[in-house]
C-alpha cells in the first residue's frame, strides 16, 4: 500500500499517443498511475520519453482477455488496496485494420471495454472516465456534430465499438459506477502520434521528397485538436466537482469549423520540401470509413468551463513541428 | 434449390414470441423462410402452433458461436442457393438475467448479431432487419421517445447490447448491405409470450386468486403494442420500394402515451379475479434497469405511412384475453 493520499489510476491503453500525454498530465494532477497496455501499438520507449520514470507501474496486459483483466486488478488491489479511476484509451486505433477484420475492433476496443468494466464491478472501482470518438456519429455530411444529435451511424467498425463500448457503460453506470466521463475525441494531432495524416504526409515526404500524393481529393474538412488540449479538457472534466449527470457525454475539440486536407498537405509541404508537387486522389473520402467533413459543436464543453485556444490550423502546425522534431532526432 | 420467385429469409430467433408471429406473416408476403434458433426460449411447439407446417426449415442454432453461424450458411446455400434478406431477432430476452451477468447478452444479443453479420458478408446477403428496442434510449423521464433524441444511456446490459448490435449493423450497412432495417420495439404483448407485465399477473393471479402482488408502485406509465401490429409494420417497411436511408431507424409503436401498469393490473384482475385486491410496492420502478415512463413518438413511422389501430389499453386487453385464452387450453 503506498501513497493513499493520492489517487490511483488505471491508464489502459497508457502506452499509446494519448495515453502517455494523459499520464505525464496525471502525475502533476496528485495521480499515482498504473500504466496497462498490451503493446500493440504502444511502446515502453514512448512512457520512457514522455512519462519519465516517476510513474508506478507498467503492466503488460492483453485487455480482451478475461482472466489477464482479473490479474491485473488482483495484482493492484494487493499493491494498491484500491483502485480509484479507470481510464480506458485501449483500442484499435488503425480504423482501416478494423474495416478488413471486424474482429479486431470487437476484441481490442470493444471487449477490453467490456473486461474493464467487469473488473470495476468486481472491484469496487467507482469512476470510469472512456475515451470515445467522433466516429460514433457517422458521416452527417459536415453538420457540426453535438452531443444531442441521433440517431447514431457509424461508418466504421472503430466507430460501432466505440458506439458499442459507451452503451456498455452507461449500463454499469446505472448498476454500480458512480461518475463516468466519455470523451468523444476529435482528430487528435501531436507526438508520439502512430498514425494520422501528417504522420503520413511528412513519411510520403522523407520517401520522396518531389511529391506528396493524398488520399482522397484534399477537400476533405476536418477539425484537429492539439492533444495537450484534449489531455488538459479530459483531467479538467474529471476533476469537475459539480456534475450535471452520472454519465457525462461530451465532445472535446476545437471551436472551429476545421481545415482542409489540401491545408495540410501544404503546411507540411512547406516545413519539409516546399518544391514538392502534391497530387490529390479522386475521391472525396480518403478511405472506407473516413468522414470527408467533419467539425464538432463543443457548446457542452464551453458550458461546463473548458476551451480550447488553439485552432485546428494552429495544432496542425505545431504537430507537424513537434513530428519534425521527433523523427530529426 | 427451392421456390426461386419467393424470397428466402432466414428468422433468426424465429422460435420465439415474436419470431413466430412474423414468421408467419412472412409466409404470406412470398417468403419462403428458415427458422434458425437456439431454442432456449423459443419452442417448436411455438412454431407448430403459431406458423404451423408450410415452413421450410427449422434449424437448432447457436447464433452466438461463429462455427455455428458458417454451417447455417453453408447450409443455406446448398439447400436455397442465395439467401435474400435475415430478420433477426435473436437476443436474451430475460432482462434482468442480463443484469446478474452481462455476458448474457452479451453472447446471445450482441455477438449473435455479430456473427450473423459477418455471415451476410460472406454470403452477399445484401438485406437485414433488425428487431431493436426503446431500451437503446434509457430513462428520459417520460418524454415521448423519438429517433433524433441523443446521446443515449442505455440504463441495462440488454439495451446497451441493442444499441451495439445497432452501431455494428450500421457499419456493415456502409461496407457491403444495401437495405437495412432497424425496428425500435416498444413494449409488445400477445401470445406466446414468455415474460411481460400481464403474463406476470395472470401467472400470480392463478397461483393466488386473492391477491395481486405488483412490482413498483403501479404507476409507471408505458406504451404497448400488440404483436400482429408490431409484425405487420415491421413487413410493411421492409417491403417498401422508396427508401429514404441506406439504414432506416424506425420506432414502432402505438400511438398514444401509454397506459399505467395499475390499469394494467386492473384489467387482467376484472377478468380473472374480480375480488381479488392489489397490493403495490414502494418503487417507482419495478426492477433494475426498468423504465418507469416510456412513452414513443412515432411521427417517423407515420410519415413512411403506416400507423396502429389500437392503443395501448386495446392492445393490453386484446392480448390479456389471448394469454388467459392460450392458458385454459
Amino acid at each position: 500500500m503506498k501513497n493513499k493520499d493520492k489517487t490511483i489510476s488505471i491508464i489502459a491503453g497508457g502506452a499509446g499517443f494519448i495515453g502517455v500525454n494523459l499520464g505525464r498530465e496525471l502525475l502533476k494532477n496528485n495521480r499515482e498511475i498504473i500504466v496497462a497496455d498490451n503493446f500493440s501499438l504502444g511502446s515502453k520507449e514512448n512512457i520512457r520519453t514522455y512519462i519519465g520514470q516517476s510513474f508506478s507501474e507498467i503492466l503488460s496486459v492483453d485487455l480482451s482477455k478475461v482472466s489477464s483483466v482479473a490479474k491485473l486488478f488482483d495484482y493492484c488491489k494487493d499493491q494498491y488496496g484500491q483502485v480509484d479511476e479507470i481510464w480506458h484509451l485501449a483500442a484499435n486505433s488503425d480504423i482501416p485494420a478494423g474495416v478488413n477484420d471486424p474482429n479486431v475492433d470487437l476484441r481490442d476496443t470493444f471487449l477490453t471495454t467490456f473486461n474493464l468494466l467487469q473488473g470495476a464491478k468486481l472491484n469496487d472501482v467507482k469512476k470510469f472516465h472512456f475515451a470515445s470518438s467522433s466516429a460514433v456519429y457517422g458521416d452527417w455530411s459536415g453538420k457540426p456534430l453535438s452531443e444531442t444529435l441521433g440517431p447514431l451511424k457509424p461508418i466504421s467498425n472503430y466507430g460501432a465499438m466505440k458506439l458499442a463500448s459507451e452503451a456498455q457503460i452507461c449500463a454499469a453506470a446505472e448498476s454500480f459506477l458512480t461518475e463516468v466521463n466519455i470523451f468523444r475525441f476529435p482528430n487528435v494531432v501531436g507526438i508520439p502520434a502512430t498514425h494520422g495524416v501528417i504522420l503520413d504526409f511528412v513519411n510520403k515526404l522523407t520517401n520522396c521528397p518531389e511529391q506528396l500524393e493524398v488520399l482522397g481529393n484534399g477537400t476533405q474538412r476536418k477539425s484537429y485538436l492539439h492533444v495537450s488540449e484534449l489531455v488538459s479538457a479530459m483531467i479538467f472534466l474529471s476533476d469537475k466537482a459539480d456534475r450535471n449527470h452520472l454519465v457525462e457525454v461530451v465532445n472535446i475539440g476545437c471551436d472551429d469549423n476545421g481545415i482542409l486536407v489540401s491545408d495540410i498537405a501544404e503546411i507540411v509541404k512547406k516545413v519539409m520540401a516546399p518544391s514538392a508537387s502534391i497530387l490529390f486522389g479522386n475521391e472525396d473520402r480518403g478511405w472506407l470509413g473516413d468522414v470527408p467533413k467533419f467539425s464538432y459543436n463543443i457548446g457542452y464543453l464551453k458550458s461546463l468551463g473548458w476551451r480550447p485556444e488553439l485552432s485546428s490550423r494552429d495544432a496542425v502546425a505545431r504537430a507537424a513541428r513537434e513530428i519534425l522534431g521527433d523523427i530529426s532526432k
